[in-house]
């Protein structure tokens, strides 16, 4: 039998007021969640298949018989109540209301049916949530932190690991053992490793090309930790042929855009100007145009999440959120440069996660 | 620059005239897709984000500027047009037609609504594709074959690395690190490892508790080829401590409810049929409430795909359909077992994609 007596492991990212708060700002009777991501972040707890409702009354998580057992012990005594059954169950237990607030931009239209079938009037909550989700908890930070710490112990470790005619995929591996090995539930989306000119392609599939001497070598990639992840992007040199006098002065300046980012955001900007740092460090250099993406994502539960930073983004930056910082500069066939790290906002001022990798070129 | 003169690699999954097919029974005058695994079911090529605009007239894929260099190089030769662009220039492309083939199940409800402010009516393209996509064509049982190959090979170099002391977290750590290493792009999902008690947890959190003398190992795990799943799971003892009389016995009766469903399952039956092989080797001896999940699932692209072997599942089973036979007992807070197989129909009868790692109970 399950011991009930270990320490609790419930949710330390939302309280029940918090939570409220959500609910009563989405308009609607009561939340119904089937997100996996939203069911986590509401509940504290992870499963593949599952339904939370939340109303005035209180939050039930219904799971069925593959996460009962380990819902129940994990969420006893927390505010939420782990209830035996799947979408009938959450049904009945959202029959007294007549609006439900679900995610439009998540919740599938057959979802929809089902529940419009069953006479509940839709509400998209995601406005309330991702008001939420955008400013991280200390515990979700401490995650995130978590998260990043690995990721730089894993290219740490697996830097000195790589050997010419080790292929990307190889690399990757490496990698990737190396950030389980230290912790890490998984990787936060797959791992691009990049030699040579597949290093211009800025979401590069990580496949059989060989290291060899000279080569660029891009590594995008990151883990989770409870859920959270982190994010993270360095660009080395494998060997210096000598040849390599436009990628340094590529490469600087785009570690002068990445570092303006630190210097020149501050809270209270909006997305769409805290990416002008970049892009104009670039346009300077008339090299605008090989900046063929906006400088970064919100980070959390998702990989790509709240705020967006990005020319068109009027989303105001404030404390506690966690996105990245990452330009970058491609020239097809030839060569990419990004430089990334997952950071935070804190007294107004960006503070980055990753310390431990430099940012300057390193020659491996 | 791209080499154009590089042997053609695009989709030998799909071909135009089957694409054309799918359309027609779709009813709608174009598909419109922007889901990532049915995107790539079409087109063949593989992003994160983008559209795949089907009509009489042929396939577009368009592709933002990270992936275009990629994608252009990919499907040169193909029938699918790359071009530049995102929601708008697919909108723009999809303007000749009235109703847009989208599927319901996996379309969000934000999504709809855009494209129901264009103007354009939607009809639920999914049970066309379902009927596609649950045949898999020999380049899919390929890539499916060579997934699980992969993944019997790396649970075999793993096995021997087992050791008192290891973490859950290690054991799967180093398991995807010998699937990697042999051509795996990915895991197909979270990999489960548990030892002792938890493997009682259907769907067991791989976690930090430690392997001991004794305990009941079950590893639930696959990788990625292409794009396409495996899916296996093996349960081991690390040690006999004497003391496994009844779990000897219950590993005897899952494994020849596993070799029923092999033996008994013909193409022609239906789901509920092939779930009812494996449920009724259980209830001659009591234990079939101990059985808590369904019999199997269909594996392709996705990990739980089409056909659905379950108690209420009518869905009719054919030839080059690939899917799990994963009967299982869990007694919860003592120990779970659950042999797993993916397994196609070949001329009317079950084949195992798994023929290397043992079924037998193996003490380690």
């Amino acid at each position: 039998m399950i011991d009930l007596t270990a320490p609790f492991c419930y949710n330390k990212v939302m309280e029940e007021a918090k939570l409220q708060h959500i609910l009563a700002e989405s308009g609607a009777d009561a939340l119904f969640l089937e997100q996996d991501f939203l069911r986590r972040y509401v509940t504290g707890f992870y499963s593949t298949d599952g339904y939370a409702v939340c109303d005035r009354a209180g939050c039930s998580l219904f799971a069925d018989p593959r996460y009962y057992e380990a819902a129940y012990a994990q969420l006893a005594g927390s505010f939420v109540k782990v209830e035996a059954g799947a979408f009938e169950a959450a049904v009945a237990r959202a029959s007294g209301s007549k609006t439900l607030g679900v995610p439009f931009p998540f919740i599938s239209r057959a979802a929809c049916a089902r529940l419009e079938e069953r006479g509940f009037v839709l509400k998209d909550c995601m406005p309330a949530l991702k008001e939420a989700m955008k400013v991280k908890t200390a515990e979700e930070i401490g995650r995130i932190a978590r998260a990043c710490d690995i990721a730089e112990e894993g290219l740490l470790a697996t830097l000195p690991r790589l050997k010419e005619g080790m292929t990307e995929r190889e690399a990757a591996a490496t990698l990737e053992y190396e950030m389980r090995m230290r912790g890490a539930d998984g990787t936060s989306f797959e791992t691009i490793v990049a030699f040579g000119a597949g290093s211009s392609v800025p979401h590069h599939e990580t496949g059989d090309t060989k290291l060899k001497f000279g080569d660029v070598v891009l590594i995008d990639y990151g883990c989770k930790v409870e859920g959270y992840c982190s994010d993270c992007t360095r660009t080395f040199l494998f060997g210096d042929d000598k040849k390599h006098g436009a990628f340094k002065e590529h490469y600087a300046l785009v570690l002068k855009a990445h570092e303006l980012v630190k210097e020149k955001v501050v809270s209270g900007m909006t997305g769409r100007e805290a990416d002008e740092v970049a892009r104009a460090c670039f346009r300077e250099q008339g090299l605008d145009s090989f900046f063929t993406h906006s400088l970064g994502h919100g980070i959390g539960l998702q990989i790509h999440e709240y705020p967006v930073l990005a020319p068109r983004s009027e989303e105001i930056l404030a404390d506690g959120m966690v996105f990245s910082d990452e330009p970058g500069l491609y020239f097809a066939g030839e060569y990419g440069i990004r430089i990334e790290d997952s950071v935070t906002l804190q007294d107004g001022r960006v503070v980055s996660f990753m310390k431990k990798t430099p940012h300057e070129l390193i020659i491996l």
